[in-house]
């Protein structure tokens, strides 16, 4: 089956924003199993519309458009579509009564044009959206398959994946469902990855295996189809677990699992709390930890040192040690133990590192990791490609994973 | 002028990469005056980038072609554009020589099928892509131009800049240039911003005056046309001065300047250096204005202190302040007066507040931010809409802003 997918807005052509509910979309088609040949972009003038319509209708099998079903004079997806088909408006009574309810509701007088969401194409369905006042629309027109929804993304979303993926896959007579999990992990590099996960890569077509790295991560990716979720599951499950038993202590967590989570929730089994102190980064870990919500209960506080005599002045990082090196080893290790202590916390993470533009002491992109816990030491010098702002983040994710790996007891070579 | 922007990348359809490209044309095109009706995304496939390059010159003056001219098999715009156009494709021996010789320089030997870079469309002009290999391309065909750029956007950015932009008005008879410069404001609210220049704004339509608001940000863009860049210059300028004027001390900077490197050059002139205290920021602050290269110079460190105890031991805090209110104006003073004296600086900024899920004392979204200098010191409360994320974002932004107003001795009501 193949789908098109038509944005209105002039904004969008305007380059005011970016058409990220086109790519929101075509990933939502790809994953269950639909070709995608076209986007088009068009701006809010009817004529041009209805243009887009009928092209869209001439080669694909369903057309989802966005964007221009809202309440003011330039939203005319409706009477385009209405145009583009032949076919006139209708007024939905029910819901415009529903609509006034709304505004009273909330005591406010409802504005005349909102009454436009209550028109439809005659033969349409309106699609009620529960994240918004605009309904969707969906048409069959001469075996082709029109979907109008929001151009607001959580509206647009919302919609696609509870009505409009459904509906497309009866359409196409989908008796499969199409499941992925995602297996992230941390540590290793991908070509290491792909060969400890040979086997199961070309072993395997359903479910199938793909690698895909961001960010240093590395993230192992299960696609299953069987007639029905639970069964996907179960196709799923046993490669779930192989890839975790190959990847050991790489794998930090799963699908939409963040590593600040993960690590909150590693900190909070075990009851300890953490520490910062970076220089390097200058408080992007702290930030990124801070970022969970609730994240008091764990974590303490920290140091940023950016000057030099900061570090031995408030993390006791002794001055011959500096002498020797501030961007080393042994600046990490005492940055660390010195921020456990200095902040009565268990563990403590310190960075210490060249960031550029101009290299201090060591080549731009070295980063030193300091590690304590209750349970001992670690330390470990990364080199990292890019620009400043790059090693600064890769940094701040590359401290939080070794925080992590510490504190499940997997120490890295030390 | 109408142009059409044609994207080529199966990727784009997968949803694997955003069309940011588009949006950036779309951008530059309507800045230089040009309509834009359609924008459209195809993939890797000959037949239908051949589809949408004779649609697009169909209804278009020119054509944007966007990715598909770099060296492997899928990088078939090149082919496309001939079959269109039903020209042979021509091969550039020159410039064969060139990407050898380059390759050779990097002592490596060059891939049989980078040649494909030096074929073009009989009739085609080859343009220089000084930022990559693969040159773009500029072909007229029955009245209508086609241009090719490669979808690397530095690469995609350089060529429309430098090349499309220029060829276009040249085409277009503009025998004018559009100039536009962006006034950076914070402080004011947007409608007090457009009541001020409220005459500047309906007197004008050369310069015209818009407002732009973003993250926090009141954003007022002079745009000019007239024969030169420089007659443009000189028509901004008086307008310019009058925007500063009217909105006085809230005028941070222009175009791309930051409020980091801004408060970092402010600094540097008087001397000064930076600590910081964050307890719901986290970091945050410290982390931007360490974005900028060489901010060592200014910025000596900070507290990150979450735990309320730290308050009190690292910054000295009284405790009969902070069992007042954490969240409140005299925490916010004392932990930037214990910031300075602690981080020996001259500026401190100390940020506490109740970012959420759960309220802290105070509603959620009130962050208490106070500034000391040796000038004296002063504390201002916000009141934050958003969630968590990005609460705690404005109040970073709000900072680095209330430290640049105190160090220019524009100290807000107090």
């Amino acid at each position: 089956m193949i789908v098109e997918i038509v944005a209105v807005g002039t904004e969008l052509l305007l380059g005011q924003i970016t058409n990220r509910n086109a790519s929101y979309i075509g990933e939502k088609l790809a994953d269950s199993g639909f070709d995608a040949h076209f986007q088009v972009v068009v701006g809010d003038n009817l004529d041009r519309i209805v243009e887009a319509i009928e092209t869209a209708m001439g080669r694909a099998d369903a057309v989802i458009l966005t964007g221009g079903i809202g309440p003011t004079q330039d939203d005319v997806t409706r009477e385009a579509i209405a145009a583009a088909t032949g076919r006139p408006l209708r007024f939905n009574e029910e819901f415009a009564d529903r609509l006034k309810t709304y505004w009273e509701s909330r005591g406010r007088e409802m504005p005349e044009s909102n009454l436009r969401q209550a028109e439809y194409p005659d033969g349409a369905q309106q699609i009620d959206n529960p994240k918004g006042t605009a309904p969707g629309l969906a048409l069959e027109h001469e075996g082709c398959w029109l979907f109008a929804l929001p151009g607001v993304p959580a509206e647009m979303q919302y919609l696609l994946q509870h009505e409009i993926l459904p509906r497309l896959r009866d359409l196409a007579g989908v008796d499969h469902v199409v499941l992925s999990r995602l297996i992230r992990s941390w540590g290793r590099s991908e070509s290491q990855v792909a060969e400890l996960l040979d086997d199961l890569y070309n072993r395997s077509t359903n479910p199938s295996v793909a690698f895909l790295a961001s960010a240093g991560e590395i993230k192992v990716r299960i696609t299953a189809k069987a007639p029905s979720e639970a069964d996907a599951v179960q196709l799923i499950a046993p490669y779930e677990q192989t890839v975790r038993e190959k990847l050991g202590a790489s794998v930090f967590g799963a699908d939409e699992e963040t590593i600040e989570q993960v690590l909150f929730d590693l900190l909070t089994q075990r009851g300890w709390t953490l520490a910062t102190a970076e220089s390097a980064t200058a408080g992007m870990i702290a930030a990124r930890i801070t970022s969970v919500p609730g994240s008091s209960s764990v974590y303490r506080g920290g140091a940023v040192v950016y000057a030099t005599d900061l570090k031995a002045s408030l993390l006791n990082v002794p001055q011959e040690v500096l002498d020797a090196g501030v961007v080393s080893e042994a600046t990490a290790l005492f940055m660390a133990e010195g921020a456990a202590e200095r902040f009565q916390a268990d563990v403590a993470v310190a960075v210490t590192g060249s960031a550029g533009p101009d290299p201090q002491e060591r080549a731009i992109g070295t980063m030193v990791i300091g590690v304590h816990t209750p349970e001992g030491s670690g330390v470990r010098v990364l080199r990292l490609p890019g620009d400043r702002e790059r090693i600064r983040t890769y940094a701040a994710t590359a401290a939080l994973h070794l925080v992590r790996l510490a504190v499940v007891g997997e120490w890295w070579e030390r």
